[in-house]
């Protein structure tokens, strides 16, 4: 077991309607002016947007708005919106939307105190400062509406890369199920995908931990069972509850307290993949990874891999456990092949030197190199 | 499922040779002269006291000393320590073992500031203000490390009462498993069965809340689990880190997630046997009135009462499941009936009583109220 510090100050506000209470919340911990960033337009149509700005002027809380964050969240927006939010002058953002808002909301908000804040994905320049962040989320995926990292792409030099401070933690993240219903299937598995690699990210690190096993094993199994639900009934309240309060606790620190901070190399090679190919939903390239990766990486911790096989997947072998996660994820229609989303064999040689375009090493469980990298693209083609 | 808000401050420091952390935390939290607060002096047999004062004079804290605590902390000893803490002006409050001591460090940071902190009990008194509280926790049982409840028992009176206030959670907790080879079997054996009953007070509650249901019953089989191998080896460090975290989990809040806040009527009922009966511990109370509660009230919520016996105890009905959580009590040497622990049938309307002297009904679930609880008290004589 490793040690581990925990503590996450952040303050989940969850059930129906609880969207009314973001303009009281933002007042009660004193600030006034937001920057309301959003993305595409969804939150226009399901109703989300209208309760926020009502909340915000019954508080009495103003606000000025930045649209059009995408997947896969990208520099120059982000400096846009840092551009626009020292512009306004403003004491808090509001993040409404998905992970991707959430994340480019964390990067503005270090962002706003610094000159160039890729300058912090890079490591040349310390988070010090940031504006608070308040959030509502409308797609759980990431958990990052209770953490404290930031992903963000620098797409002309195909890095997607990450912070993490403990002052990016928002202050305040609102829950409302319901505001799920209406999203797409892809999304919703495509987040499932996301919440279940997150837990097995720490997981397969384990050997004895068996608070830590057990629990990761139960959200695990628990993300499968709704998911499944929501496909025949996307609007099952308690299906998507639990969907959303599994994601959240997958990358609050609860899935990974004890399990050594987790390894963390699918992550990386996800990130490889969809900096090469920017339209790739971070889930789908999950889903397409973690298999080749478990079947590569199985030996180096091949007890837990099976108790993972067996608990989770009721499988007899890690072989047969990875072949119903497969079948699973093909059933909820999402590609589980490189193939399938349009790479080509020529192109996992540009795809590997992506992903080593900043450590040329990674991953706790086994470390891998760049021959590692190509050899698990191949097993995913 | 329950709309719900999770909030929790508290930083958690765990593993090995931690202690020596304590000094540090409290200095950067910008306090200089702390309250010891501890029990009858198992710390200076197991290396703890010593830990602690040396990681104190490395970093310049000050502190007086208040020894003495007994489980089922009493008001009148905690109302001296109140006077010390006054007298001496400390800035803040480190406790020094199991949940009474941090129990009484609580009550102790909310008297600083007031006259009569049993008004706080009372609900007469607001809490305002409190001393911050820091913890070494030296036995896991309660939870209390990682909460904002008190609870403290007015002897004369026969009142074992609660307070509660988000001033009352702990600023930094530090676990050691190590500290805890050396605890006598039964505290081990009733600090589990405490956090396996908070785990119970919510788990009841639920119907579809799938993540807290099935994180709840991972929770319950690991705390048998662990504590059948502590029972054989009780210096197993595995087993000893996950009962240590799975209690805390128990009642930080996760457990409890959308599950309606909880009933807490076995909570309630133990209280009042242990104020009839003051030497009696927590966990052993726990063990002795849950299977009676379990028997009186199951049909209120059956399906989960199944769900309970069959994934916990892999029974295949209530009372096979309330049967085999008794056999395992009996296995780690608890009393499970009130005859056991010395009451006698003339006893019982007393302790009813005594039971309902604070509130003439309670429960979620099923209320209870005087008529109720001597029928439980009969089941569980």
């Amino acid at each position: 077991m490793s040690d581990f510090v925990f503590q996450n100050p952040t303050k989940i506000i969850f059930g129906k309607g609880k969207i009314s209470l973001i303009g009281d919340e933002i007042k009660n911990n004193g600030y006034k002016k937001v920057l309301l960033l959003a993305g595409g337009g969804s939150i226009k149509k399901n109703g989300v947007y209208e309760q926020t700005i009502k909340s915000l002027d019954a508080a009495g809380i103003g606000w000025v708005e930045s649209w059009g964050v995408k997947p896969n969240p990208e520099l120059n927006k982000t400096n846009e919106a840092i551009r626009l939010a020292k512009k306004e002058e403003v004491d808090s953002i509001l993040a409404v939307g998905g992970g991707s808002v959430i994340d480019t909301a964390k990067t503005i908000a270090a962002g706003y105190y610094v000159d160039d804040v890729w300058k912090c994905f890079e490591g040349t320049q310390n988070i010090d400062k940031a504006l608070p962040i308040f959030t509502i989320l409308t797609i759980s995926a990431t958990g990052t509406e209770m953490n404290c990292f930031a992903v963000l792409t620098k797409e002309e030099e195909h890095k997607k890369w990450h912070i993490d401070s403990h002052l990016l933690y928002p202050k305040v993240s609102i829950l409302d199920p319901e505001t799920q219903f209406t999203l797409p299937w892809n999304q919703t598995a495509n987040g499932a995908i996301d919440a279940l690699s997150h837990i097995m990210e720490f997981y397969f690190m384990g050997t004895k931990e068996e608070t830590a096993l057990a629990l990761d094993e139960s959200l695990m199994r628990t993300i499968i069972k709704v998911t499944d639900t929501l496909k025949n009934n996307p609007s099952d309240y308690e299906a998507r509850s639990s969907l959303a309060w599994a994601a959240t606790l997958a990358l609050n620190g609860i899935s990974g307290a004890m399990l050594h901070y987790g390894d963390w190399s699918t992550h990386t090679l996800e990130h490889g993949v969809s900096a090469f190919k920017t339209d790739v939903a971070h889930g789908t390239g999950l889903a397409i990874l973690f298999p080749a990766w478990i079947a590569y990486c199985k030996d180096a911790n091949l007890d837990t891999f099976k108790r993972w096989a067996k608990n989770v997947w009721n499988a007899d072998s890690v072989e047969e456990g990875v072949l119903k996660m497969k079948a699973k994820y093909a059933e909820w229609e999402t590609p589980i092949s490189l193939t399938e989303i349009g790479v080509k064999e020529e192109d996992l040689e540009e795809i590997r030197n992506i992903t080593i375009n900043r450590f040329k090493k990674f991953g706790a469980l086994k470390q891998l190199d760049g021959e590692d990298v190509l050899e698990i693209l191949n097993l995913a083609l």
